[in-house]
């Protein structure tokens, strides 16, 4: 099984390190793909800067199919040009949000996403509203960290994650942790253990991990999204 | 008060025809100009022809401003563009479904959208939910004739219309009609003129009226979008 | 364009300051004219009040179309009357809260609105949820100054108005404020320049104004309310 | 227990048939006693001739408590006056729509509401929403027949009742009827025998008996409205 | 009239007192008999113990209307079993959280549910959400006291009680509270009472009253819950 | 990675051909263990046939997690005994109905379940409100063919399934089918092909294959419920 991961306009290493994570979290026998904007902003913060990387992400993603590639996951919390990506392609087309908003939603009696800066607030919250999800969202809450310097120190990022989870789960009444920034993949683990020690057994979702998981179920489904609500 | 209007890559006529269009909804001391896209699709009827026109909607917008317009209008119903637009402007942008839905609230009980294609149906239901009407929208409605078509036979329009208005008001409780199209800009008396001949006395609104009215008013109080909700 | 604006039992000064603040906000063709029912409280701050008034607002609302004129508001935050006058009338019959809360949907994410008494959350709950947009509402804050002492203090009631507005903004997650009294018409912008001052950059919507934008623009475009909402 | 039920302004005989069925609902050591408008319309069929009708119900209200009554029943299915009555009164103020719709929502998965005139469509869906039971409601049906004349054929009503009925449990997946008018009380029997003639075992419920019902309950457990709610 | 009331397994003195506190909230002339659980855990306070309580709770119900009872009462506020017993039983079978949960929608703006432990929190909240009342629940709060110790010490029972409905009305803005545990039966009005005396007046619903109240009525009408809904 | 499906009392054969359907349906490196309940009845038709089988469920999940399988499905669309199976669990319990209803939400605009018998309906809405998607669900329809009979003439229920998916797609607006009961499973791709033929290209979700998934790509992800919403 193919497995294509568009992600933003980054330096090549970035791809390297992505292309480890999701090959890490897929299962032995997929083969993970990783390939990078060339036009569009360096990160998605705004919906300015996702409008404007949607048309390369469609060309992406019409290349990923042509391609043979089983599905796509476009790296991003904003689940930017899933709708178009959808018309153009017969293959899954997966975002990390919905994917991890659904999971979540399954896995106990409400959600809450710890994003990035206050910015993210009112996207997030359409998103909820738009996958149906809006009841389920106790919260957004913010590490207020920008995201490219999100890789830089890892365990200040890991700490105000517990931090803001911990607040969520007492004080907003989730139950479920999301991650709300596909630059924190990898981290879910560390998160759900500093907040165990913190005595609050709470599952923690990596929306990229979560994205993956759907991309090999749909696959070994052979299930797609409708063409009819994604025309053609 | 200086208004632009944003609309797609049409021949140079349909320009003057908009113009005229607007001018005539406009209070008289109103000045509308039209701008025509430079790239992407002839017509919006897609995500994907959304997602590809909205990068030159965007430099457009940002041109308006420059330009010390009052307001713009994105003269389509898939209000494409409209958040990241609001990030980039202080002026007013309004999208004319946003503006078309919450005035048809107001109005009366339930609304129906009568709009072109099947392909419509599920942007519009997002729409809906995304503005906070999903209860509101009674039905959407088809007439089942491509966009580009739409100017050619001006009575088959207004016909297909009633016809689909009146068995939204008939068969699905909707109280008042938004026309689905801002191709269909111009015709919402004719359409209410024959819904009265049928019996049926309902408004019909017409989106790119309902956002000129919206922009009037905005500029007027002195009042645009929130930069918490869209910061730039 | 004739607007007629209904207020309570006030005496007449304020029926001048009425005149002038609606005069101020309407477009320089639009002629405001201002009456006074005769009957009923001097302020509606309850549902009994509110009950006791609507009847002469009704007869004030049929004088109004006998006497020709294009619109009416009914100057009252509590819409008092709405459905049984636009029962009555064909030309448009306003409510500010009506007006005032679906364009503070259509400006942000969240909105609150800051009342004056305890007593008024109920109501404007109900409202909320009647007009389809209970999940817009961030909060309902308060002053805590009866409405006839309103008046007295305007830099006092500003203050209140900014104070409550911040916490709006940072507490309940408010991104527009809509001033929850017609009293207060003519204090947004102030309140608005409040917010900037602490770093708050949010619209601030006053419902009178609100109202007067909805009636002409409806005057302009020849539409009213649904009679098969509002059966004559 | 006293049970003070306020009717509008008819013909004397109809005071003593009402108190006769109420009677009949009744435990019986309640004692009934109904008052008549003696200003407002005849029957309430718009929000108009509800609106013109509260004043005096109000009074009656104010009356009834000062007469030392348990409970007032407001026997009217627009609960007219229902939110400032309880403001005025510290006894139970019972409306019948609310009181038959939460009982409905209990005893099934949806309800439909069989009532008189397209016009009583609109008010049953705002009361639906108001009571926080929109989703609850399968339809309204309509008998078609003028509330003035429901009293002189009851056999023709009872079969329009069951007609609509069946089309609710039908056509509209409802597993609760609710009769849509008080004039209909004493007829859901009836009806509800009709129904299962034909298949179709449901319950059907006579919003006059269930507001009964909840009056003598209350005054059982010594409850009341919340005056938080309803400030006086 | 005949009502059982179906209980857990606990000591007989218990069963007494349950019988003595039912009768005193039923009417006089109410036969209550009070039947204890052969199976199952002594109290139920998660989903498991409600789970393997219920077979033998459908038994009773099963036995109470074989013995020609009018109506039965589960009583525990997890309505444990109340879909399956109704689908058993054509007397109305009642649970005391929907019962309540209702009625506190009928007498106020919004409710709150003063519960035992944080394992009460999300069944309560499903419970609101399939009761379709969820937008009503202000919030659940919670007296921290194990079910088994509620009866020990009264006094301080009712002093944690008053304590979370006084925050449950200040800060969550509840007009309405709800008993969360049939344990607490009896203790409404001391409840009510201590809130009044620190000046908030909010009613205070005792759920097995409500169940009882709710019985007798439904018994009165001679109704009970659809067939349709619950199909033999 | 070891699953345990749990069905109900059936002979034995069909252990095998449920063993056989879900091992096609999992990855090749998974052992699907299948176990039949000891007690309750021989299908699940009914919430009280639900209610017995809880008990024995419950058994078998403890003695699953006991001997070391890695996720639990309980293979029935009611998701009987998914909360108290949870609360006695670390490893993953699946219900298909959860695992369906939201895996068919993230592929389309609105789903509809196509079910066995009338008595279906009520507890699909059920669920479907349960788990935050009734606006998702278009519509519940029916083969009309008792559970036991399902497997003896499956060219008869397919032609059923695909006849009432084509009417759920034209008539209700249903962009994605998701089999309504365990005992179809395997039957998905043949309706999807059924379906194709007739011109309508939607995706059929199989119930027990999306458990499946699910289970998988929980146990990759070493996440489980939360333990905050389950508590043991």
């Amino acid at each position: 099984m193919k497995i294509r991961v568009i992600i933003q306009t980054l330096p090549y290493e970035t791809v390297d390190a992505t292309q480890a994570l999701f090959a890490a979290a897929a299962r032995s026998e997929v083969e993970i793909s990783v390939v990078c904007l060339d036009k569009g902003p360096s990160s998605i913060e705004s919906d300015y800067e996702e409008a404007m990387a949607v048309p390369d992400i469609l060309t992406k993603v019409r290349t990923a199919e042509a391609e043979g590639v089983d599905a796509v996951i476009i790296d991003c919390m904003a689940d930017p040009g899933l709708s178009p990506a959808r018309e153009l392609a017969s293959i899954p087309v997966i975002g990390p949000a919905q994917a991890a908003m659904h999971l979540a939603a399954m896995l106990g009696h409400r959600f809450s996403v710890i994003a990035v800066l206050e910015r993210d607030i009112p996207p997030i919250g359409r998103q909820a509203r738009l996958y149906g999800l809006e009841r389920e969202l106790a919260s957004v809450r913010l590490v207020n960290i920008p995201v490219l310097n999100l890789d830089n120190d890892c365990e200040r990022l890991v700490g105000a994650l517990a931090e803001q989870a911990t607040r969520a789960v007492t004080a907003d009444g989730a139950h479920v942790i999301v991650l709300g920034c596909t630059t924190m993949m990898g981290l879910a683990r560390q998160v759900e253990m500093a907040l165990a020690e913190r005595g609050y057994v709470v599952p923690v979702i990596d929306p990229g991990v979560a994205a993956v998981k759907l991309a090999e179920g749909l696959v070994d489904m052979k299930l797609a999204h409708s063409k009819r609500t994604y025309l053609r």
